[in-house]
């Protein structure tokens, strides 16, 4: 290997100055999932009130991250909106305030970032105030509740992300551009398009319009369905004649199998994902489809650990001319079997061998696909389902459990 | 939920106290595998040099096992033999020595134990001098060069594990005798028993001779495996009428197709085990069955993270009468999806559910098991490997990819 | 069962008094696939010989379709132009001409209709002169030799089928119409159209004004996607306000993963396609959707045994108030296992165990689905390919294997 | 290919001049299963009143084995006992006896059999009356009676089939013998034994010291179980010190999760084992595994189609000297693929890619494994099963499904 491995280039310019100078910008993974796993979010709620009660995990999430090569920390702000603190919240709302949850969101965050290279992120995401059909000025007040954090904190940008209505990015972006800043703008949505049919090109063109000078994807859906949405807003922009900044953050779960509302429908969904974990050989696949696809903002969502995020640097090393300091602990393509004491293991250590390998599940009662619940709901079971009655919902599950094959 | 949660009940006896009283020990999970993801540990060497570089990410390993209910804490020591150190290490063994990663090992470990109720561990494993066949004085000095750091920094106890030679397993714990703290002996065996062919029942038997209260199984097969190699050394135990502990440290990868020496000869190992993990659920069921084999030290080896001994804890709780500190963070049974806007998603708020699902992996191109490397191995393929030629390992592959259906 | 069993109903009508009173037609089973596991055609050319080598198993398959309720026979004429069987041929043209293995199908096929209510669809499929670019003339010269001896023998109706091109059904369609008799006409897409890209909708429509009176799909997919495809080409006569009655005849094997041009592709042709084969069960779903559809010409092809004929005659036996003969020697959904001796076979013989029932494979080593040979072939692919050199095939088979899992 | 092709070589000889002289002796395939799918058996009862109601239909199977190789053409007898027979039969016993059916049955192979060089083999299977618990006299009156039938038609030899209980089969072949003709005996057991729990190896001891030439093993398991447990009766026989022929006649099923009573206990059985079914290439290995093992009498039980038993003949082409009749309709290793328009489909004309080829499914929402119902059953739910109760069936089924990953 001949790449020079420098760890810390000191751009220390802004994500637009980077991404319009032809940067490769890596994000960082998942924070939910990861942390729920180590034991600091609750399934469910998935709210971020980890960052006031343990510090200490969050900081190390993001160090590791950023050892892996993220350039731009998030700040841990998923789900930290008042109305959702307080909706998921008897054990949270009353002890820590949004407030509170956001500020040392962005502390944490701007100290790890200050260890190294990075950009500091703030974050805003889907609303239970929408979703509950609240007015405009009540969505926007919550938007604009976390922007003041964001604003006292010095963020760098702001990102604006897992909407699966366009509408409602759209406000979000409209509060976000208030403070001058850049603004990302991503939906979990795939090529189907938003939760109304806005299609993918459609929603790309209304966040740009609205503000956002980066668009994409975040969040539902395995590395290919993502790259494939965001392809058809990169259409739907060039349609336009607009121009906008690419960004893909995706799930690290293979989801071949989902309907429109994504991996949240899929039966394994919070609790059984693991056999759907994409390897770090996915990733480098992924990283380079999405740099040949043009996205420069190359990140992950949900599953996303530090070693997929260190995936994408080393792939995208050539590019770059760097390795990230996590590096240091990996081999590329494995060369780190080759002094294995196995011959047959020292045959592993090379590209063409983890390229091309398909890697067993263990799981031979299981099968390689589910059908989603509550897919191709029928008329009679979205009536059912308004009834909201919980005897129902067995009746529903008998209705949507369609099997095909 | 009825259970008192009694954080940190202040048994603050030795591990023999606890284990005579009839106690559930709860083991931590994998480090080095742990680790690997999070960017300190290099596969291959697998050396836990982290310990002095990146103290911080051992610390929160052992900070989110606590928290996740284990009992105890091993030191970070894994591979950490000064001639293991030194084999693999250019980038190592000069800069860091063998005594530091032990005693920073010790420390770490004793700090996050008592922030809670753990005891630590100390812990030896298979050295490279016994595999090079150097002579057991030689082998011994190795072990007994980690013990005095151990006794140092007077560890609670002390574990020999993951040993695939019995003769090799008993002179680890001969020296770890010599300190008078009660020894765990594990060994990485399946029911076929170790490379010399003697069985798990022998093993126990030689193992408890040479001075092991505890005895029992760690990494390189599943859950169901490894409680089966388990049992046979109960067995074996019983016919001797010799009396012991029994302990099970499992992987956390679903491995049915493993040959005789687990999963280093699957082709998925190390980098592309992902569809294999087992999710919180396979490791309830795993908890019980090891507690219904009269297995009182149950942890886990590589691929557990801190939310598979969680599973153990909350599995068990109903026998230890509380739950972790992690379980605010964890609704039994998935109860914490209870209310989830969708009405499908919340009808998996249910035991029933998660016990049943057969998880999808999302991966239709791929298999459900594969054939191991190297196993089957021909008298000719021996011959060829023997004379470790590089240029015939693609030979020795062709010989031993035989492929059944 | 209340159903009155009425073996043979004697409308002694022709086709289209058939189609147009509402009934429901039956058609038979593959014949090519069938006699080569029997032994009596050769995979790769595929012609229909055994109507003069092997009357017998001819006349005995034909048989079993009719016992198992088709009420069409088609002659074995499959591939049986003269160009075809010459091309084939060095083992057959001398020996065997085009018109004998022609006339011997013909009054095999008519014996054995006249056992029952049956009638004889004499058949043209696809030419090897139209594939190597001979023009118009040349190509209906071949279609019109088949056509005279279908004259002579005086079938009921005749079908096109088995066409990739919609110009050369066309044509077929043109020489079939000559006769005066009622034609049929099937192509052998899916939904993304023929092989110049003509939608299904359109090459409807164009098969209709041709002459045709039923049109639909037969062979290269599975049930599911024929009726796709065939829903397609109802669309486009709908929207051209064309009228035509709907055929399908299906794969017997699931191909989810096929290409453009369907399972020929696949690396499974034709050797080792068993893990594909349908159930009847899943056959009985596809008559059930095949009528929901509209369509009232139901059949299969490649794949498909008399048992799978037999499925669609029992499925629809509501609407036609009869079964076929060989349902003597069948249970409705299973109910011939409820004298087991096993209870737990016994609990087999319901509707709601085979419906819902996912088989397993018994093949732990192979995966769901396969990636078509050829399918996406790349620009360079494809020039390579047109130089026809026999070395240049692995580079062709290396270009074309992409593995996106 | 250089093979010459002597369709009929005339040997003219006994079954144990042919095997003494160590010839290759190929059996046939099976009727049940076959016939089944052809429409002329009925699953569940199973009985062959074909042989009555349809002679022609069983002459061609006959027929399709012979061209496909077989040696021996087995009586269509199985299930042919008078207590079977009336056991099955309201539709059957009053019109068609016993004796008809198996006078029938012997007259349609030996009319065959002259057609080639095959020998006639009487056979005798499992009666109700040994599993009712009748007594030694009664059992042996039922073989008896079809005895007398065999003898009458001058078969060339006998043969004891499908036996879970080695008592009976002794019972079989002691009749069997009073015949003075050749005995063969197979039982339908796994590597565990007979349903007491007698080992394969003693079961072949005391088949041969009843009078048995030639033991093996027929149906239930798939061809490696089979072979592994002919293996054993071979071991068994050689400790004993006793000589006879060796015969394998398994399932074209793959059942690698059954349970000790093979294939019946799988949830797919009888209606959906599809998926389950062998290649060709999967015989052509099976073959040459028998012909290694020793074993000089291969045939095939359910499942087995002509071309199956094709495979073994090709397989064992260079070994016998020449290819069977329907050769002639096929290409070594899909050598007839070689003049395919399509290069992707030429490069599949050679042995290397049947062989190694892993088919898939396209199944992707079903396992590759089944639990076998019935397997592990508690003594609670053996109780259960006892008392025969149909409303207790849902509570086994419950017991039953015990499921491990």
């Amino acid at each position: 290997r001949t790449l020079i491995v420098e760890l810390f280039c000191c751009s220390l310019q802004g994500i637009l100055e980077r991404l319009d100078a032809g940067e490769i910008v890596i994000g960082d993974g998942g924070f939910v999932f990861a942390l729920e796993k180590r034991g600091y979010v609750k399934a469910g709620p998935w709210t971020p009130e980890a960052t006031v009660e343990h510090p200490e995990a969050v900081r190390q999430l993001h160090r590791e991250f950023l050892r892996a090569g993220s350039n731009v920390l998030q700040t841990f702000t998923f789900y930290a909106s008042e109305d959702k603190l307080e909706n998921r919240g008897n054990y949270v709302a009353e002890k820590i305030s949004c407030q509170k949850v956001n500020e040392a969101a962005c502390d944490i965050a701007r100290e790890v970032a200050n260890e190294g290279d990075a950009l500091v992120a703030g974050g805003v995401s889907q609303t239970p105030s929408y979703l509950s059909c609240k007015d405009k000025s009540e969505v926007k007040a919550a938007f604009r509740k976390q922007l003041e954090v964001f604003m006292k904190k010095n963020v760098d940008f702001l990102i604006a992300e897992y909407f699966e209505h366009v509408e409602e990015a759209v406000w979000a972006v409209e509060v976000l551009k208030e403070s001058g800043k850049p603004v990302a703008a991503t939906m979990c949505i795939g090529p189907e398009g938003d939760m109304h049919g806005v299609t993918p090109g459609q929603c790309a063109v209304q966040l740009v319009k609205a503000g956002a000078s980066i668009v994409g994807i975040n969040c539902h859906f395995d590395p290919d369905t993502c790259l494939e949405t965001v392809k058809l807003m990169k259409e739907g922009l060039q349609a336009a004649k607009l121009k906008a900044h690419l960004m893909s953050q995706p799930l690290a779960f293979h989801t071949p199998d989902c309907g429109k509302q994504g991996f949240i429908d899929l039966p394994e969904f919070p609790f059984a994902l693991e056999p759907r974990i994409v390897t770090r050989w996915d990733i480098q696949k992924y990283a380079r489809k999405a740099y040949d696809l043009g996205i420069r903002f190359i990140g992950g969502c949900c599953g996303f650990e530090p070693y997929h995020i260190r995936a994408i640097a080393e792939e995208l090393a050539p590019e770059r001319g760097f390795l990230p300091e996590a590096s240091e602990k990996h081999g590329s393509w494995g060369d780190n079997l080759s002094m294995h004491t196995k011959p047959w293991v020292r045959a592993r250590a090379r590209k063409e061998y983890w390229e091309n390998l398909k890697p067993a599940s263990g799981r031979p009662y299981c099968p390689a696909m589910s059908k989603p619940d509550g897919w191709g709901v029928t008329k009679g079971a979205r009536e059912l389902m308004q009834q909201k009655e919980a005897t129902t919902e067995q009746q529903l599950k008998e209705l949507f459990q369609k099997q095909k094959f």
